[in-house]
């Protein structure tokens, strides 16, 4: 099992069948507000408790209300326990009230498996992670940026227009991402890690809180040691909401998970 | 409120409150078994009758199992029901057994607002429709196609490889969509759009059947009347599963929706 501060903030305790309780950390907070990523984890290690399988697959998510760093309970429910795979309803319910709604599919990842086809993803120019430039707090606008301090998040520089007023326009992040204390990924903490930059949108204009309202995580591999390279990338910005892709790739430049979000964001 | 026979075939009737019956139909399947999309959008008609906001903006389904043409049930309940926007979460149910679990966002798009940035989207070299190559049945494999019979799906003449054994291996299938009688397109068939076309795996290797893990779908804007742009695009196989994105625009050039899925393949 996965171990390390990741783990233990994401450490969730089965009160009940199908019931869990995790305490959610003030240090995993953007704004003061839980990272969405960060919650998604803690809820797909709930999931992965109650069905055969061992790996999400794919986890969706709807945000209906921020919670409070604290206890919170996660609900579970088995819509099907399948041979190869499983799939769960997941709630993050805080004081009585559900605050993230998912639904996950669970099965397996082979750990010998190698990419078969992998022509339709972006291709980034390589760049040593040496020359990332790492990101604390407080963000452009401001607001504190807790969680920077537990990860080790740097961006590529020829996407850090942003810090000096000058976003490129392409509405790409590029850069890399460490755990505490370098701890190896696992497809929860890859969860995390799709969830896990600055918004896109900083590459384009720079805004505030940018909240998710949807996020659709995929695994697709088991990750290998080390830190992973992250491409987050804003599609289009339209009254008011704005998608991005991202894209994660392992120390070996496998791709291990990509998703994709909407947000609300206070342009268009 | 949308008319014609998109809108007849995903009819659904409250039997009592948040539960619906809908019928659904032999002729939009593929292979014999219902369109994942067209089963999507008549889980969306349900969700926005049980909330004040009319449009869905997110949608995503994890499938359980393939229902059968004929009689099914949608389960509602009303997770948030919020001023801007709500939540619900949808499922259909067939003879006891759910197929299709979904989390629906559900708010209100405007309908003259304007793009704001999108520079993220792909950009294809136009084509006229009047090129395009109409598919029907059966595929490749041999597999009946009854929804291409309905619909009136053209594939860009350069994606077409596939149909002599020679794909491109760029993994993208382009083309255009329109419903029958040339219904104009509402977000609940924007969903279906968004599901419509062939894998896009076509244009890398010819399989069988690619069952739907998880179809995740944003409607981004109020569609203009017309048939509507699609490009559907493979981005990595991997193990047995490909994800795909999928975006569509409207007769003016406007992305108005788009989406990504997890899916099956024999493959890797």
């Amino acid at each position: 099992m996965s171990t390390g501060q990741f783990a233990d903030v994401t450490a969730v305790t089965e009160v009940s069948p199908g019931n869990f309780t995790g305490e959610i950390s003030p240090e995993w907070t953007i704004g003061g507000k839980p990272n969405g990523g960060y919650l998604l984890a803690m809820i797909g290690r709930a999931a992965v408790g109650v069905v055969p399988q061992e790996q999400v697959l794919a986890i969706s998510a709807h945000y209906l209300r921020s919670p409070e760093p604290g206890p919170a309970q996660i609900e579970t429910e088995v819509l099907r326990s399948g041979r190869s795979a499983s799939q769960v309803r997941a709630r993050l319910v805080q004081e009585g009230a559900a605050c993230v709604e998912t639904l996950v599919t669970i099965g397996s990842l082979e750990a010998e498996a190698k990419p078969y086809w992998e022509g339709g993803l972006p291709v980034i120019e390589p760049v040593d992670r040496a020359d990332g430039i790492r990101i604390e707090g407080p963000s452009p606008t401001g607001m504190p940026l807790a969680m920077m301090s537990q990860v080790d998040l740097r961006i590529d520089p020829s996407c850090l227009g942003f810090a000096l007023g000058k976003p490129s326009g392409r509405g790409e992040l590029h850069g890399w991402l460490a755990l505490p204390d370098n701890a190896d990924f696992d497809p929860l903490s890859l969860i995390f890690a799709v969830d896990a930059f600055p918004p896109a949108t900083l590459d384009v204009e720079i805004t505030g809180w940018v909240p998710t309202l949807e996020l659709t995580v995929y695994v697709r591999a088991l990750p290998a040691p080390g830190p992973v390279r992250v491409l987050q990338k804003a599609q289009l910005v339209d009254a008011g909401r704005v998608d991005e892709v991202c894209y994660v790739w392992d120390s070996t430049g496998r791709l291990v998970a990509h998703g994709t979000q909407l947000a609300g964001i206070r342009l268009g």
